[in-house]
């Protein structure tokens, strides 16, 4: 909370103002409470945060929030209510008397409430990512978590990649156990795993030929033989809320010649990167040092080939700070990010290798351990 | 799309901005596209909405976006961005040069956004919540998605309370197969099944004795005889993005005569709410109807007894318009509701049930077919 008073305190303000749910990170982050409606969260400088809930969420968000809760009759939001006939209305008024001074509030802060907070006093917007700053060096406690998370991927991982190597061509197509081998069989089969582990797959990717040549397609219908296949998993653990990523690109049977030499460079681009990662390399400077080794290799960034950044942190959000692109700041230690050079050339398709892992001072503790090998 | 042109022109603007991703079902709703990452959509009056996706989405948003995908740089992104130096200044400048006029936002645009919008020239609030309306009348295409949920949802429900069903108490706490049951295996089981249909449930609810009493509260441990077990299941299926919602509420063994007494008069007022229903009815009317009658039985509403609302609208959001609430509106035909009264009592438990369905022009096309027994 000392980072959080130190933003309110820089800004000149009396408090920091957010209105959000759980499906929010930063409110997650900051109150620890799940709930699907968006709760109002009131920090005053060097005071404990309050949060207003319903009456019906009083006793729960006593028991598990990490903020104090105050139902919306003790806030004075009722009351509110019926002196300004507006939900909206009776919210900024709640909050502007919550706050008592000029408010910080987040980028993402609902645009109604912040116009209507501007006729109680000054808005001022959080523009360095406070929140998003605090939750991008992770504790040890988080560390753990998270690496639960990916090692439970890597099991989902190769459980999805043994249905694969298992499945014999038939026709054009993959069958196992005398069924086509579907990508959606795969994910189904990944998914029910990771369930029993606690950890929530959704858009999981296992896109085949001509459908991996796009990042995020998320791919359909019989997997093929001879053909890379992307499979890119980012499961949340539901009790921690923290999520992992993993990717990983085979081929059952004989790839392509393009295929095998993008696989091989695509490989030496992860080695090269996670060999240059430590506390205060600047994110752009990694991504730059893959472009050079693409580019070397005759591979273009941009419209094709290389044509997502190199990596990105990740935590209660799948993407989140740090940023290994063009953009991307100096690294530090206790960020938490993937390395996942890819190239993408329609009519080709698509590889793409992702390991995750923690930036240390020294380098790079990566949390992925699994083969990288093309060939099944 | 021609009520979103109706709402722009109303508020004499030239174009609905919006920027989010596809947690926000707004977004989802307008683009049927999903996304992690925020992306910028512009509905300028009269013509086909667009979406500025970065070079990596291009070709999987043509090919699933209902919304007509342009790139980062053909939206002149890039070039803002080279010239303004942030990234926020340069999405602002990208939305005001594609809107070309005053801009209508929603209620939820990220307040940063605004703010940099308004430099640009008038940056209307859509109060009226115009997608959200549209998304409260739902298309036959839609009833029949949450119908499907909800039976996957009711055949989870069953097989969960067939193992509270067949289990039996020893010292003091449900056994089945030879070991304890628990409320986590009980979670375990029915998401399993769901993820086998296709939908995630997440936060489900299976809450024993006092844990009843929180409306909320997720449940934990053992699970015991003679008391009551709250059930809420609100799935979301993962190929639509729509929601089911059910709850149900039973005990093994012999309830005590207070929650018999509560659950003889939560279903008294489920039957009573149902059959209120129509086109036409305001929300508040029939919450307030609820409220008479678990008051002439002696039950309070507010802090303790009814502490939530009478139900909410389902759809691409678990907790969506209408309203069954003291503010809640006219019902629509199309609405899709839920009505789920409940009492709650700190030391005795808690009883909710609660069914989904849709609102017709003469009553309510209730999509939950299943037993509202307590004694199993």
């Amino acid at each position: 909370m000392k980072r959080l008073d130190d933003a309110i305190s820089a800004a000149g303000c009396a408090a920091y103002v957010a209105y959000a749910s759980s499906k929010d990170a930063d409110f997650r982050y900051l109150t620890q409470f799940q709930v699907s409606d968006p709760l109002l969260y009131v920090k005053r400088l060097g005071e404990e945060p309050g949060l207003v809930v319903p009456q019906m969420e009083y006793a729960r968000a006593a028991a598990e929030a990490t903020a104090v809760p105050v139902t919306r009759a003790e806030s004075g939001y009722l009351a509110y209510l019926d002196e300004d006939k507006e939900p909206w209305k009776a919210l900024a008024h709640t909050a502007a008397a919550l706050a008592g001074g000029p408010v910080l509030v987040p980028g993402t802060l609902p645009y109604r409430l912040g116009r209507l907070l501007e006729g109680y006093g000054e808005v001022v917007v959080d523009t360095g990512g406070a929140v998003g700053a605090m939750r991008a060096v992770k504790t040890s406690h988080e560390l753990a978590a998270i690496r639960a998370a990916q090692q439970a991927t890597a099991a989902a991982m190769d459980l999805g990649i043994a249905m694969i190597r298992r499945s014999s061509a038939q026709g054009g197509v993959l069958l196992l156990d005398g069924e086509v081998l579907t990508s959606e069989r795969v994910k189904a089969a990944m998914h029910t795993y990771l369930m029993g582990q606690g950890c929530i797959a959704r858009e999981t990717i296992v896109a085949c030929g001509e459908e991996s040549a796009m990042p995020h397609r998320q791919g359909a219908g019989p997997l093929r033989p001879d053909e890379p296949i992307v499979i890119d998993l980012f499961p949340c653990d539901e009790a921690t809320g923290y999520y992992a990523d993993m990717s990983r690109t085979v081929v059952k049977g004989e790839p392509s010649p393009e295929i095998a030499d993008m696989h091989r460079s695509v490989l030496e681009a992860q080695t090269l990167g996670k060999s240059l990662i430590r506390a205060g390399v600047p994110g752009a400077d990694l991504h730059a040092a893959v472009v050079k080794h693409f580019d070397e290799q005759g591979y273009e960034s941009g419209a094709q080939g290389f044509v997502h950044s190199l990596g990105h942190g990740v935590g209660l959000e799948v993407h989140e700070a740090p940023s290994l692109s063009p953009s991307g700041g100096p690294l530090a230690a206790g960020n938490v990010v993937t390395v996942e050079p890819g190239l993408y050339y329609a009519g080709i398709g698509g590889v793409r290798i992702e390991d995750m892992g923690a930036v240390t001072a020294g380098g790079f503790d990566c949390y992925t351990d699994y083969t990288r090998d093309l060939i099944l």
